[in-house]
């Protein structure tokens, strides 16, 4: 068996051998900002339930300017965080967006101010399944309530409130970050100048919650998981969290970008060895995946945040009609879609289109060809950088704010 | 939770308790035929080894002709068996082609001799991973050897020598039954007049060694697993198979046909839940399909028969050209794919005609238009009848079998 295969590990580790004591240490500590609401302010949810107190870690890059119409708000995916652009606390490795945000970059910090919060439910520090719950001392496991995109965004302009920022001159974000943009812009109307939904939908699709579903499974299934209280147990699910990583990250990529980068090549050995071992370097990758993703990222956030995607259905919460959802909305919004992305092909940010052009708002439509899937909004991608740059730096100007060199037209 | 929910049961059952009892007693009697070749006559594999004794379990449907032309040999897919088409003595439910093979059906059993073999590797009384290994008196567990789909091939071949029959009128298989189909034409191309390989591939994508292994990890990520060794133990790995199975079902459907039997829709129920019950039909389905699958299937079977799938690369096995496999063939060849299968593509098969336009071969080639993705095969799909129906009944009377009502040309 390969040494790094994720199923073969003979023993059960304890807690202390993981080399994710640092991300535990994240989840009361964050390396971040960090604002604790107190008990007497809670955030409403859409299960009916309140969250109180609650937390939110955030980092932000840049300066805000003094009339406050700066602020770029960046919304992360699924598994992303608070550390878009600095070097991540736990991996050490640059943080997921450090392509697109930073001085000179398209979401240029010398021009815009830049905040990338934690989204509740999180394991970064913003209030999530791993925090503690005040009703028991302990963890909240399965306790902590069901979250919504919504929810996530009702907690960010809360944020917004506490920074005392009245509005965004342009949210933006991938996948689920994209999610975020869309209920930004259909709840927050005034607060919202401008929007960039990246390779999203306005609803999560029946195949996207069944790989949701083989995930949360995954996780269920490891004994470790101890029906969510492995915090308490000392235990962490770590190989089922990790076949869970490996099936999505399949999904994140093209089937064209995994034969080009990989295709049927050999793992350091030039035949194949009739074993299990990771004989092809696609396997070896998908567990490399697995198990690094283990280090970095709480099971039980994955159950909730997947479940806030599967339940995101923008147009169901407004009556069946998408287009209500902006109905009246003055916010301008730029939507971009990959060509090999088929998690959420461009059809469903044509739809988005469509809606937002039902009720005439100001919008753009990108389709961007590449091999690199779905995390194409993660990678080098000159054209998204050129339009991100473009579409902000418009709004910029009409909003009246200098650009790097101090020029307005 | 759902009832029916795999991650979530508090309780690890007995072996008793599996409703798998009728499952593993196919494994050393099924119900079929069966052929045991003696330990001195072994079966060669690729890997260097032998196989001695092996069995191979099979069954046939409709009578061989005196003149021993009319067999008809159908390969089956990763999971299948050689209850093609009878009612399964485990799931007690008609076989996986009984909409193909029948009187008056496609495959006519008043006119053909269809042989159904289970592979080596399965668990349906040929020789797999749970047989049980002479050297020791146990279960082979991982001591079974890895095999390829050439060795599946030449375990049949050495089946219809056994039969004393000297020809195939038509071998035909949809997936790694496709597979075995390109293998028949290549590796004894004297012995097979017509061949029919469907919704399948010369050799398995980087994408889809990806998908397998995901499920062989989450196999073994379950500690009922126990190393392979899992019958040894009185133990099932069936949380594991079920993720495995879960992960599989997603890819051999399309992402138009979840949309249009599910959708989002609810499970009886009007609103979701806030909570990790299956609150969307598509989650009951697959949780459905894992399930039901485990009480079928063996764990360790579903290992080594992915592995033959991803070790699959005719080209690679004949000097890097495809072409190369068919040279001199004088087999008459139809193809199929489906325009929704994303497991193989069309491409796929498109490749196999090139390769086989390049030697000369008589190919037909059929492109179906459906949107059951790559289980098309499996399903009730009328052009796919009428193609295997017509190709079947045109090599038959070349051959000078007599038509249905005894006509003859």
């Amino acid at each position: 068996m390969a040494r790094d295969a994720i199923g073969t590990m003979s023993e059960t580790p304890t807690l202390e051998s993981f080399a994710d004591t640092k991300r535990l240490a994240q989840i009361a500590n964050p390396q971040s900002k960090i604002v604790h609401f107190p008990a007497h302010e809670p955030l409403p949810l859409d299960c009916g339930a309140s969250l109180a107190p609650f937390a939110i870690a955030y980092q932000t890059y840049g300066e805000l300017n003094a009339a406050k119409s700066n602020l770029v708000l960046v919304c992360h995916a699924l598994t992303g965080d608070q550390h878009g652009a600095n070097i991540h606390p736990v991996t050490g490795k640059p943080g997921w967006w450090e392509t697109m945000v930073g001085p000179g970059k398209p979401i240029d910090t010398n021009r815009y101010f830049v905040l990338c919060p934690n989204v509740i439910g999180g394991c970064m520090g913003s209030t999530g399944p791993s925090s503690i719950n005040p009703a028991t001392g302990r963890p909240y496991g399965l306790d902590f309530p069901v979250i919504t995109v919504r929810d996530m965004v009702r907690a960010q302009a809360r944020l917004l409130d506490h920074l005392n920022i009245p509005d965004v001159l342009c949210v933006l974000g991938g996948s689920m970050g994209g999610m975020q943009v869309l209920e930004w812009a259909a709840t927050y109307k005034d607060r919202v100048f401008s929007a960039v939904p990246i390779a999203c939908a306005a609803r999560h699709s029946s195949q996207n919650i069944a790989f949701h579903e083989v995930g949360r499974q995954a996780v269920m299934a490891d004994p470790d998981w101890c029906q969510g209280r492995y915090l308490d147990e000392g235990k962490s699910p770590r190989k089922g969290l990790a076949v869970a990583r490996m099936a999505a990250h399949i999904t994140y990529m093209s089937d064209d970008a995994l034969h080009k980068k990989f295709g049927r090549n050999l793992q350091d050995r030039e035949k194949v060895t009739f074993g299990f071992d990771a004989d092809f370097q696609v396997e070896s990758y998908l567990r490399h995946q697995g198990l690094s993703f283990v280090d970095r990222f709480d099971a039980n956030s994955y159950l909730y945040i997947t479940r806030a995607m599967d339940y995101f259905d923008l147009a169901a919460d407004h009556g069946g009609v998408l287009a209500n959802a902006f109905a009246g909305t003055k916010t301008r919004f730029c939507l971009v879609s990959f060509t090999s992305d088929w998690l959420f092909p461009t059809e469903e940010s044509r739809e988005i289109v469509h809606a937002l052009n039902a009720v005439a708002a100001n919008v753009s439509f990108v389709e961007l060809r590449t091999d690199n899937g779905h995390d194409s909004f993660l990678l080098h991608e000159p054209e998204l950088f050129d339009t991100i740059r473009g579409f902000l730096s418009a709004g910029a100007l009409k909003r009246g704010i200098a650009g790097p060199e101090g020029w307005l037209p």
